[in-house]
């Protein structure tokens, strides 16, 4: 395997792996080094160059100066593969067209669910392939991918199947999540108990079997599962051995935070309607507050997540693109961070931190991956920005320069104008 | 000049140069050709590749298939020319501080007027350049760069002299905008008559001495010049041969809008919150509505222009990226687009005459480009999208495949992921 040194670094988030909350998510864990080395896909060594390049005649060297470098990013919430376009329902939204309305005209979450049904298991992939590409040109190393567009078994297995394919063709790390619970599938809406037993009793045995996820989500809201029925489900993935995380508080406050909480939770996601007593819940449990922005950009409801009252009150706060058919088209998490930064309240260390190391914490790996240290895998990302706050201000300006993934540079963006 | 053929276009834009506004800014006019010829900077042809291509050996040819064709993108209200940065600024505001705590402790508008003083001729051209050159990368080909950082006449003229040397050496067309009249410089806070005199009589006629703005610009609402003010300068704009745009109702709506169409404006932008008599006389004249979504994105007012409104009364409406500093650093037209639709209610058709044929209109240049016909400029971009509802419906996912301004190919995104 083949080593890289990086030169010229200057600064590095360097930390341990407890995740950012409170006081610390507003500041960045720097390293001052000069260089840094990286061995067998991981970091092994923080430097003066000239040190670090002793006896490495061969080694690739890339220079950063005046460029910053942070850990690859996480996105912990995404609902990558999946079929079909919702260009014409977003169309009619720009229209003012009502969610009834957009219904009734056969949009909404079932139209991808008819497409993702209909699609082979090698459209699948190609259209997926496509928009993970581009995640890792804005510098994503690691990503969650969610099921939940079959809503039968055959679908949902084969939507994780296509998310396991991508994670072996590319440079890029895939922790799968099925949520066969995304929404009750139209045969089942008068027999919404039969659809849960479906997935409790069929799903989630199917797919442990092929060991195809590692996390179980459920979208706990108004229009989508109930309370009652949530908790079967969590239950079942728990006694399955899945972890969870959850869709909670979008819509309409259900009691979702405290019920995910109860079942040891990594993340409970969008939270756009929490009440105060559940972020005391949060902030007094590991269950990581992933909000969403994109989505409430995208969709132009105006309703974001209370996130400085959740820093404040000490809740380990992630950030991720939610990346949809419907909701949120949003090509990668680092697309939303500069319009979301003053809507939500969050300063652009807390973004970063949001989608690095709790990132990396609700997916449970913050012992590899999220910040940069001896150890750790060596992902990370040099980007055309002088530090964080440079970083976040200019929107979509700030590009990468290189991402590295375990020590490999797999993505230069070499601007080049005739 | 050598030729390009761009085959298998599909579909392309083709129209006169009247703007579109009322339910023609809904429809796409569209061309099926099979290919285009470009030839000497100008689109010459559209017809059968084979026919176009026939005893054109050497001729360069581009494959489109699958891909959109547009206009290049035209935007038509930055202010990309400036020196030193807020981002200090923008932390502030993700904490929640008001427009009054950042202008204590030194930031707003001010502060780049600092900076722009203090910066030298090559340092504005160094950091102008990089930031077109990311907007020629988003598939802008025309952008309109307003001064208004110095508010002398010395540093307004440097501002201006910077955006004609970079017009000189990127293959981008600026539309150049004198805006002495950003803001009262604090020097003659307390003598606003006079500073009005000084835009008037020293720095209008040294600019046109120069031949070095086409535009004359006024901020005009609360906090920047009235009405008496604005209309002093827009009289001696016109009378040194300038032609106007105003910047009205961010904030206030003083009346800027019945006085900007009296003098003749080319472009009324902001209008958050335009009256709606003033929609009415708007929609009766052929001054451009220009809305800057990023803006209100950005510092996440939530007080969107009433978009649907303006357009069903009739009105003709750019959008544009507002580039700057402080309130909206948007890297482009292209960025804001996508997170803007819903938001202002405008379709995506909509939205790309708002940045193509519309934008052009109020540059005084819709004769040359903003569409595509025989005789215009070749300027134009192939996306890696189906068409104009794709492109906008997803996220800053579809980029450009190639960047062709008059006829040359300038810049390709080419992905490649190791």
């Amino acid at each position: 395997m083949s080593d890289l040194i990086i030169k010229n670094v200057g600064q590095f988030f360097g930390k341990g792996s407890a995740p950012y909350r409170g006081e610390t998510a507003d500041k960045v864990d720097i390293v001052e080094a000069d260089a840094v080395l990286l061995e067998d896909g991981a970091v092994s060594a923080f430097g003066d160059f000239d040190d670090l390049a002793e006896g490495k005649r061969d080694t690739e060297v890339i220079d950063a100066s005046g460029r910053l470098v942070t850990p690859g990013f996480v996105d912990c919430h995404t609902h990558a593969v999946f079929g079909g376009s919702r260009a014409d329902e977003f169309v009619m939204r720009t229209r003012g067209a009502s969610y009834l309305e957009i219904f009734e005209a056969g949009g909404g979450i079932l139209s991808s669910v008819r497409a993702t049904r209909e699609a082979s298991e090698e459209e699948l992939y190609e259209s997926g392939r496509r928009r993970l590409v581009i995640m890792i040109t804005h510098g994503t190393t690691t990503i969650e991918v969610k099921s939940g567009y079959g809503l039968d078994t055959e679908t949902e297995l084969k939507q994780l199947r296509v998310a396991r394919r991508l994670a072996d063709d590319l440079p890029l790390d895939i922790v799968p999540t099925f949520i066969g619970a995304h929404a009750v599938p139209p045969d089942y809406k008068d027999e919404r108990d039969m659809y849960v037993s479906l997935v409790c009793e069929e799903m989630i045995p199917a797919i442990t079997e092929e060991d195809l996820a590692e996390y179980c989500d459920v979208f706990c809201d108004r229009g989508a599962f109930t309370i009652e029925e949530t908790e079967r489900i969590l239950k079942a993935a728990v006694d399955a051995g899945l972890k969870i995380r959850v869709h909670a508080d979008e819509f309409e406050s259900l009691g979702a935070v405290p019920l995910a909480v109860e079942y040891g939770a990594a993340s409970v996601d969008h939270l756009a309607v929490i009440i105060d007593d559940d972020i005391e819940t949060l902030a007094e449990s590991d269950a990581v507050a992933t909000l969403l922005p994109g989505t409430t950009i995208y969709l132009g409801s105006g309703h974001f997540a209370p996130a400085r009252k959740m820093l404040d009150a000490g809740c380990i706060v992630a950030v991720a693109s939610d990346l949809n058919p419907g909701s949120c088209t949003a090509a990668s998490v680092r697309t939303v961070l500069s319009p979301a930064a003053v809507n939500l309240g969050m300063t652009p260390a807390e973004l970063i931190h949001g989608c690095t190391a709790n990132a990396a914490f609700s997916l449970d790996q913050a012992d590899a991956i999220g910040t940069l240290e001896i150890g750790k895998k060596a992902d990370l990302c040099i980007w055309n920005a002088t530090d964080v706050n440079d970083l976040v201000y200019r929107w979509a300006d700030p590009r990468v320069y290189a991402v590295i993934k375990e020590g490999y540079v797999i993505y230069r963006d070499e601007i080049s104008i005739e």
